[in-house]
Formats: structure tokens, C-alpha cells, sequence
């Protein structure tokens, strides 16, 4: 492996996004990385709602480390009744699920899933925590496979020597969006805006790209139009936190700017995943809202004076009109017709069918 | 005066903005204002020209310590021959001048005008930095006295009880809106978006729209469409380092974006001004690109990876499709019939009448 994939592949192995062992969920801390690794412990499934709620974990981290924390309350009430230890896992499940509002169907699922899995184990008289775990495993297996398939679509997008935009942190997709590049001989170079107040972009994101030995540029969020407008910008993308299925996308605020720029220039933007059916339309979207007082500092250094009012939605959601396509693992979909993407039967990106 | 307006009326005093006393020019620093209350004191006229390039002082901050700069210059040089002191302010003028590209228009009739009153000291046998200098308070006071006029008419367009979004630190007419809005009785909140990486937004305007006694929220940079949305925002408003004769609107980098966003939610977007007859068209606009690194810091913590590349233009620039008026000292005009102002013969805002 090359030093540049080195770095990439240590973020993306399930074992240090969020991983179950000896009673412990050990988390990567994505607040400081890549400036420092740490990983935050934890002893109790509401430890792992709380680091989730807290940001330690960003993009699709939240899934594995729920996925794991049902693991580690499984381990919790092991030496209960059945009864007991279906009780528990259930309020495992509310509670991790609640950790942040605006992915918590997406939550739901995977909880769902993994206590499905602990039913098999019980019913089987096998260690539930470990069915739990080797579930997570392999719903991670089959959503990589799934973002695999997703990358190659995008990068049929990106012309060679092109320029791509990305938002926020888009965790494997960039990655695999990279590699694909890669093995087809591609390249191009990224702007990636820094995606205040918590500067995934300019933390995660540019040390993805870089990693991989991209041209790769941080702006500030106030200049994606100017950026499109004098650097030709080819390819706007992101990731989401929910497609509904009305086109509507929810993911981190400022994509809607970014992709109303994108439109104004004649620039396509595209969405990867696959769309989210436990979202037939954008009203069931709960939009996340969090401590305004974030907004007021940088990096930890307070920006305004006192008295000034802070405003902090964590997303927006961009109309399916400002949408060019959205790359699913089974092609780039119009955003008007996703109900296409389930007509044989296919569940979405976090819905696991095993 | 009301507390308030005390600290509003402690920034809008020339002695405050820039200053030339004993043989000194003393400049608020505005990088670390409000936190902290600093003054950089410049000795000869090319640290005042190094003090605009390095941002002590911003928005309109620069057009009085050019013109008191100008003074220090004609003060060092006093003892020489008139025809010395003469090639010595035309030095002066062009280094100062220089300081910063996109502006430079307006700092060549600032120092063009401060020469002039030199030049009549010379004539008559007196001092010709302190006429220098009573040339900059004149030519501040009738830039104030536009700007107070520009004020009424940009009132008229807020609804009492409506919502403002400004962009960057647009220094006297924030000021002087909020005044007039008083007198008026009419009262409004203000979303101000933080301008990375200065931070003029979350530093400065956010603070003088709290002493004057306004609702005031700071965003980030990401977030003006979303507000635009949610919040309902009846006006979205800036100054402009140019507005050329040709409409388009030259100011602090985030403007086009958020004019883009404005115009496809329908909110009109005033910039306020006199429009610039030095720039018949956006052609003669030197854009003005600064040091790449400091996109890669906020408020001096280091935000990404050794290796990534920073990308820093000042400034953007928005087309008179976007702009729905421009707000001069004699009514709010189409940006596409600027010249308009000039029919009867009026000089723009920097351009001094004595």
C-alpha cells in the first residue's frame, strides 16, 4: 500500500471509525484529527449516543458507532433474561437513535438491524454482542460495496484534468471517489470549502485528497461562487445525510448555497448515495438545530463580543431543482424519480439485507 | 449619549479611524478590535501604506489613513525644497496607493486631492500637513454627510420589524442606518455572516449593530442562504470597495454568492454608494488576491494539513443582473443607468469637492 492510501485506509477501517471490544466502543475523535488521534472510550451505549451528539464522530461515522454501541449494550445486559436484554437493547435503541435528529431514521434502521441480529443469537443461545458486532461488519462491507459502485458513476462525471467541488466531509465517497480516479488513470484537482463552524472540509476532506496525492485547495465558505466562476469549476458533489425520496437533499449547511451558485453558473451538482425510502417526502425531515454559541468561536478562539447572538442549523436542504443527478450504486438517478431506484425491490444504502 | 452610542461614535471618530498628530499617524487596529482597543503608530507614510496592505484597517478605514498619511508624508519631507517636497508626496501618493490593487482607484483621487491642498499650502507659505490634513476631515465630512443621506434612503427599504443581512463590516453606513433607523422609530434585526478569515462580520459589524441596540445574530459564512429561507429576510445590504459605471458591484469575497442566493429567493439586494466614475467598466478592476496560507488558519489556529493549498481573493464581483439598486447620496439608482449620478455634474463619494 502506498503511504498516501496509508493514512486514507486508517480512517476508513471500521476498526477506528467506531469499534466493539472487551466492553469497550473505542471512537476516532474527528474533532482534533488530523492533528492529533485520539479515540474517545466508551463503557455504556449512552456514552456512544453522547459522542455521537458531541461530534466526535462526522459523515457516515455515526452509523458504525451505533451500530457498535448496540454491540456494547448487548455486552451490558448479557447476564440478564432474554426478556431483560431485549428491554435494554430497546432503550439502547431510543436512545442512540435520538443522538442527533436529522439522520435518526437512518439511526432507526440500523438499530432495527442490529437488534435483529441479537434475536438470531438469543434464539441460537450464541454471544449477542458479537452477533451484533460481525452485523456492523457487514453492513459496513455491503455499503462500501455499494459506495464503490457509486464512485465509479461520479468519477464518469469528473473530466481528466477537471476540477472538482466538494462540501463538508463526504468520508468514503471521497476516498473511493479517489481511488477510482486512480485506477482509471484520472486526475483533477479539488477546492474543498472549509465547512464552518466545525472545518471538516478544511480538516478531513483536504487530508483525504491530499493522502491520496490530489491537487487539493481550501477556501472559505464564502467563496464557492467566486471559486466557480474564475477556476471552472467541472463537478459540484457532496454526500447527504438524507435523500428523500421527493429529490429533496438534507446534508450540511451550506450545500443549498453552494448548489444555488452552482446552478446560476451552469456547474452540475451531484449527490452521492442512495436515496433514503424511509423519507417518501422532506416532511419528515426534523432539521437539526445546535448550541448556537458554537458559531461565535473558531477553532476554539471566541469571534464575537458578548451580547451577539449566534444561529446554528447543522443542515440544509437543497430542492431537488438545484439537483443534476444523484449517483446511487445503481446509476445516476434523476432526482424526480427515485422511487425507480426501489422498483426491483431494493432497500436503500442503510437498510442491510442479509 | 447614550452608552450604546458610545462606542459606535469611539470608532467613527477620525481620531480613532487614522490620525496624524506630532509628527505621527496613529491607525486603530481593527484585527484585534473589539477584544482589544490597539493602535498602530506609523512614523513615515510607507508603514501607514504597509499597515492597509497587512488589514489594520478596513471598509472605508483606508481612505483616511491614505489622506492622513499623505500628511505625515508632506510633514517628514517639510525642511526640503517645495520642488523636493513636491516629488516626495508624489512618491508618498504612489506607495500608498499601491497598498492594496482593487482599491487603488480611489486611493490615487484621495492622495491626488491631499496633494492639491498641499500644493495651495505651498502657494500661500503654510504648513502643508496640517492642511493636509484639514483637507482629510473635510473630505470625511462630506463622505459622512453623503453617507447620512444614503442611510434615509436605504431605511425607506426595511420594513419596521424586518430582518437585514449584511455582509463584511460596511463601517459608516451600518452606523449611520441604524442612527437613521432610530430617528425613524423603526427597529429590525440583522443577520451578519462572520466573513471569514477576517471575521470583519462577527468582529465588527456584529458588535457596532449590538451598541447601537439592535438584534444582532452572527452566522458562518455557509449559512446566508438557509437564513434567507428560514428567517425570512427582507433585505440583504452592503457597502462596495468599487461599484463601477457599468453596475457591477466590487466587494469583500462572499457578496456574489450571496447576491446569487438573494436573487433566486427573491430578496432584493441593496449596495450602498456612490458610484465610482474612475471605473467606467468592471474592466479597469484589478482584483486583488492575498497571502493563500491565511485560509488556512482562523483567528490563528492552524486548520488543515501541512501540504493543502489556501486560495485568498479579497474580493468578488457581482453583475448588475443581481444588483436590485444602488444607494447613493441622491436616491437609490439602476444599476444599470449609473452614469445617471454623474449628469449633473456630481463626483463620487471619494471624489472630494472643496
Amino acid at each position: 500500500m502506498e503511504r498516501q492510501d496509508k493514512d486514507l485506509a486508517f480512517m476508513l477501517q471500521y476498526e477506528n471509525i467506531a469499534w466493539f471490544e472487551d466492553g469497550k466502543v473505542r471512537i476516532l475523535d474527528r474533532r482534533c484529527y488530523p492533528r492529533e488521534v485520539r479515540f474517545v472510550t466508551c463503557t455504556h451505549y449512552g456514552e456512544v449516543a453522547k459522542a455521537i451528539t458531541d461530534m466526535v464522530t462526522q459523515s457516515a461515522g455515526p452509523y458504525t458507532a451505533a451500530a457498535m454501541g448496540m454491540a456494547l449494550a448487548a455486552h451490558e445486559c448479557r447476564d440478564q433474561s432474554v426478556a431483560e436484554q431485549r428491554a435494554y437493547l430497546s432503550e439502547a435503541a431510543a436512545c442512540i437513535t435520538n443522538a442527533r435528529p436529522t439522520t435518526a431514521k437512518r439511526m432507526a434502521q440500523i438499530c432495527k438491524t442490529m437488534t435483529e441480529a441479537a434475536e438470531e443469537a438469543w434464539a441460537a443461545g450464541a454471544n449477542a454482542a458479537e452477533a451484533i458486532k460481525a452485523r456492523a461488519i457487514l453492513a459496513n462491507d455491503s455499503r462500501y460495496s455499494k459506495i464503490g459502485k457509486m464512485a465509479t458513476y461520479l468519477v464518469e462525471q469528473i473530466p481528466n484534468g477537471g476540477t472538482v467541488m466538494t462540501q463538508c466531509f463526504a468520508e468514503t465517497i471521497v476516498g473511493m471517489m479517489l481511488k477510482e480516479a486512480k485506477a482509471k488513470g484520472k486526475t483533477f484537482r479539488l477546492f474543498c470549502p472549509e465547512t464552518r463552524p466545525y472545518f471538516q472540509g478544511a480538516r478531513l476532506t483536504a487530508t483525504v485528497c491530499y493522502e491520496m496525492g490530489f491537487d487539493v485547495t481550501v477556501i472559505t465558505d464564502n467563496m464557492p461562487a467566486f471559486v466557480m466562476q474564475r477556476e471552472k469549476v467541472d463537478v459540484f458533489t457532496s454526500a447527504a445525510d438524507a435523500i428523500c425520496m421527493d429529490g429533496h437533499v438534507v446534508n450540511k449547511v451550506g450545500t443549498f448555497q453552494i448548489a444555488i451558485a452552482a446552478k446560476y453558473m451552469g456547474i452540475p451538482y451531484f449527490v452521492t448515495g442512495a436515496p433514503d425510502l424511509v423519507h417518501p417526502t422532506v416532511d419528515t425531515i426534523r432539521l437539526e438545530f445546535r448550541d448556537p454559541d458554537f458559531v461565535l468561536q473558531a477553532m476554539g478562539v471566541k469571534t464575537a463580543r458578548d451580547g451577539v447572538k449566534g444561529y446554528y442549523p447543522a443542515f440544509d436542504i437543497t430542492p431537488p431543482s438545484l439537483v443534476s443527478g444523484v449517483v446511487t450504486d445503481k446509476g445516476i438517478l434523476c432526482p424526480y424519480d427515485l422511487w425507480h431506484y426501489a422498483a426491483d425491490g431494493s432497500k436503500g444504502e442503510y437498510e442491510v439485507v442479509v
